[in-house]
């Protein structure tokens, strides 16, 4: 039986040893064809992996003595920092020994070294940060959200057929409705290169899989009304970090409603786990994870401060999109574009 | 003693009438030298307003048959609807008849009846849509949210003077802090129009009233570190909607929660006087205006189904610009740059 190679890079977040370990227990029970490889502080390890009996026969351990910093400069530890958990995370899979990678460190420094070592697909001229989004239908992926912060036809392009290949094996839908996030719906809104991308997009539409329905707003990420939603690393970026400061707000607000008066205290005491279950569905330590998606292997990108759910979760969608070759997917569109193009 | 008079596009949205009468009388009774125009169907409006004693003696009602549609094209109407409301509010703005405009319609239309018959301040190359957004500390100000969609150094300078201006009345602060919005906060973040405008910011700061703080990223919008926040019209129009599509998940999974067992139905019962308050400083039809700004006179445009909560809101920010001379001010930000540029 194949087994599903992961590299897990446990040095530089804030994220504890025994929420990674606890996750990873928990996923390998779904997904029992699952190899971990976790680069770390080895005495830590050992002594934490010890109570989970199952999880030790799946795991190597690689001791590391160096990590990444969050503010350290990606330019500056390219050079300098080889012995790092991450690189030696990134360079495991770059030499095959693994599968895909998973960190929770440094976005830039992790972009930087996959860039480097793992490389785009031949196909896809620049890598993006995919998300999955939690909507009122379910979820639904954006893309870029910050790999990339041109605008350019070509890589809104890129970002369509990349958040397809992902929605349709992690949603199992045949064929993702896909959108262009623009300032309006009309056909003449928005800047040119959004325009071009959606007369490629709607002309590639017509044998392709791909399903592109045309432009969505701010707004329509939430209502669930596409599987996937396009937009330019700047766009994506600031998207995403406005609605978790929303969210925050909002949390903010009901905690001192909550606290107002006595009534509300009653009510909260008889609400909190419902409150609770609000909460997680939009708790970033549990939901946030950053595909980056276009690179010749996986690599993903937790939230630094990610609890043993949001690893689990994690850890799932990268076996699944091991398992359904998301590359060969990914490649398969490509080249069927490209046919159609006539390039 | 000085009159400040208010012209109301009273069609076109889905606002209703008494509403609108509600909002601006309670408006009335702190800005006791308002006069009101109504452009709108008189008929109506003079059985409605019968109940609003004080207000009748300050308004004046124009009645208008045609009205610009949610769904009208801008480019088209502008030609063909002359005895509109909304372009017989704008018109009597022009004429000097009235000192602002207030509209609940068509966004794209009123946008361009401003910029065709009002004109910007020959200073500011473009105009702007400012909007007043909660956040954990209490307001602040964001623009462009989606008058200007081209991104550029020099109108993010305008932006920034527009702001400034704006925040230094409504909050009473002599120098507010200004941020511009990026996907980072070091100084290398970001495109080039950004970079250059904040370069060019961070000079006019060391002499002007101006005070730019450098680059905050888009979760920094809701904690309320800077009290005005620079962007593009594309980046702040898709903030804007996305941060409206989060507060609505939010209140729909709370809804959800709340219904899911006894015992939350009964925190419900308990808390409800709490919740409706958190909905209500998040409610778009009570807080969702949009200034247009560096136009030569004032115009607004509140949320199409506002309530009379919003109106009332909107009708005191007008008020409060208007006796502050918010024009005078943006002038005289202007020429002091003008000046240190040599321009």
């Amino acid at each position: 039986m194949k087994k599903y190679k992961l590299s897990i890079d446990m040095l530089g977040s804030e994220t504890k040893v025994h929420e990674v370990l606890r996750g990873i227990d928990q996923s390998l029970k779904r997904n029992i064809n699952y190899k971990f490889f976790l680069f770390g502080n080895e005495k830590l390890l050992k002594k934490e992996i010890d109570k989970y009996k199952e999880l030790i026969k799946h795991t190597d351990i690689i001791n590391c003595t160096e990590s990444i910093g969050m503010n350290d400069k990606p330019a500056e530890i390219i050079k300098s920092k080889k012995n790092s958990s991450m690189f030696l995370t990134i360079e495991s899979v770059r030499n095959k020994i693994s599968d895909a990678a998973l960190s929770f460190g440094n976005t830039g420094a992790l972009m930087s070294y996959s860039l480097l070592e793992i490389k785009t697909l031949s196909e896809i001229k620049r890598p993006s940060i995919a998300s999955i989004w939690p909507n009122l239908k379910g979820e639904s992926i954006v893309l870029d959200l910050g790999a990339n912060t041109k605008l350019d036809a070509r890589y809104l392009i890129d970002n369509a057929i990349l958040g397809s290949s992902l929605a349709s094996i992690l949603f199992k839908i045949e064929k993702p409705s896909i959108g262009l996030l623009n300032v309006g719906k009309e056909h003449n809104k928005g800047k040119e290169e959004i325009k071009t991308a959606s007369e490629k997009l709607k002309e590639l539409s017509k044998s392709l899989t791909l399903n592109y329905q045309g432009y969505l707003e701010g707004n329509d990420i939430s209502t669930g009304v596409m599987n996937v939603i396009v937009c330019d690393g700047f766009t994506g970026n600031v998207s995403l970090k406005t609605a978790e400061g929303t969210a925050k707000l909002f949390q903010s607000h009901l905690k001192d409603a909550f606290s107002s008066s006595i009534f509300s205290k009653i009510g909260y005491f008889f609400s909190s786990i419902a409150l609770n279950s609000v909460k997680e569905r939009l708790d970033p330590r549990v939901h946030n994870c950053g595909i980056l998606m276009g690179l010749n292997s996986l690599v993903v990108k937790c939230h630094g401060q990610s609890e043993y759910r949001g690893v689990s979760y994690a850890t799932d969608i990268i076996y699944s999109l091991l398992y359904n070759n998301v590359n060969e997917k990914i490649k398969s569109y490509v080249s069927e574009i490209q046919e159609k193009l006539g390039k």
